[in-house]
């Protein structure tokens, strides 16, 4: 089992009135763990370039469509110039569907290590022209299969 | 049963590469749909300032922080200029903690009514000086207790 | 002479960690404004669409390009739940260009009227395909003609 | 002459729907720079810590409030994954406010380098409880003093 870690710089900007990272930008620090770990960038190379999911341009033949995100925040975000520390791991692939799963942890070096947020996000692999779900191919599972374990446990769960 | 109807203007700035209302944006008009029909604005009026949750400035004695949030999109939103319709409504209260229910919808008069997007939101009220839970006060309770029915049902929870 | 006033909602998102709303947010709502002003939207109707400065919908002919901004903030802008008053003129015609100007006041009927921000965006027309500068047509010119006047006066301008 | 240069990574979230870096993103990038460059972190270490403009944490004695930021667009900056290269010096030193210029490249090592944008901020600094302007103090245009040079010329300044 092995988990991808992808340091994510936050920005002033995305902290709101209380001082506390926005509950909506914190999705956005996933959306770019996401491309940061599994989308093949404009130059082809980069972490996770191997294991790219899709092709992050517009015009791409493939898209991954956001199904749905849960997200549990277990402690506000201070403000903090080195970059959080991102987890991620696949906890379930489908026909044409997948869930990743992340948990936020305060920058490698801080002590102590801090649990910030757990979350998943399901993606759909759709064709861009008809938006009809595509089935994800054998070299991306075989590619993903080292980054599969069991699926983040959220504590609060109604 | 009660449900609130809070329109929600988009802005051209929700909209990705993919011209779809980002998913993390998504919370934003989440969020900004809390603040309309529940939360007490500076002028102290408005919709919702009879069922407010909370006091919306910084600086106010109660905060009701956000414990977590699910959400399910079913469509993407286009570039509209009318309000989209959001009904929102509780689906839970415990002692210092509810959550509140979303469904949203294209704008009102638009036919077809397509629903784009169902969530939930668990907010925690706490003591702004402590951070500690305080139980939520039984004029609260009172006041959104119209506004109680069954928590969203999400069709494709994992 | 006319003016062109649009209200614009201001979201809690649009404040930063200083209760103020950010500086750079402070640009979506120009653009927020002009889109309300002086874009097609999808529905082909509204306020400005006799004086439609492009589509807005990707996959347009023409674009309109931001060439320059210049804006001078002149009073930090509080959390208000009525929209803000943004004032819009033209103060500049060329060939391909034109200089949009605004004013940021308090929401109407809100005394004592408070001019917040003072600002001004260069759009250059392009057509899409190319990226070629295209000259504003006369029927444009002729919707535009009643809302030009001098361009607005920075006071603090290096 | 020296000229700061701060990397500032881009995100997903700062391509509009037409795939270029949304124009009032933009201005985060350039207060992400300013932060990076000039304001003391938490933990009171990192690049610029000895030229500290001042405290970014929420609660400080002093702010730099923003009085005015001025922007010509000269290319549209595309997805790229490496930091864009982001050159920084003081244009100007008042009494209680100072200049900050910038020149917005394409990532390091990038052929050909490309300028996309130029732009200024004009700071002020006031006392946090009073928000009355307050004097910079010599310590700090003695850490400056390296990098201050001519104000960036703007080509189409109006």
């Amino acid at each position: 089992m092995t988990r991808l870690h992808v340091p994510i710089p936050l920005r002033w900007s995305d902290f709101d009135a209380y001082a506390h990272v926005n509950n909506a930008e914190m999705l956005r620090l996933l959306e770019e763990a996401r491309i940061q770990a599994f989308w093949r960038p404009d130059e082809g190379t980069g972490p996770g370039a191997d294991t790219a999911i899709m092709d992050a341009r517009p015009g791409a033949e493939a898209l991954a469509l956001i199904a749905r995100q849960e997200i549990e925040y277990l402690a506000p975000i201070p403000y903090m110039r080195a970059p959080i520390d991102i987890e991620m791991w696949i906890g379930r692939i489908g026909g044409a569907s997948l869930e990743i799963c992340y948990e936020l942890y305060s920058p490698v070096g801080v002590v102590p290590r801090v649990l910030f947020t757990r979350a998943a996000t399901t993606l759909v692999m759709v064709t861009a022209a008809t938006g009809k779900p595509r089935r994800i191919e054998q070299n991306l599972r075989d590619a993903w299969s080292p980054y599969i374990e069991e699926p983040v446990q959220f504590a609060k769960r109604g």
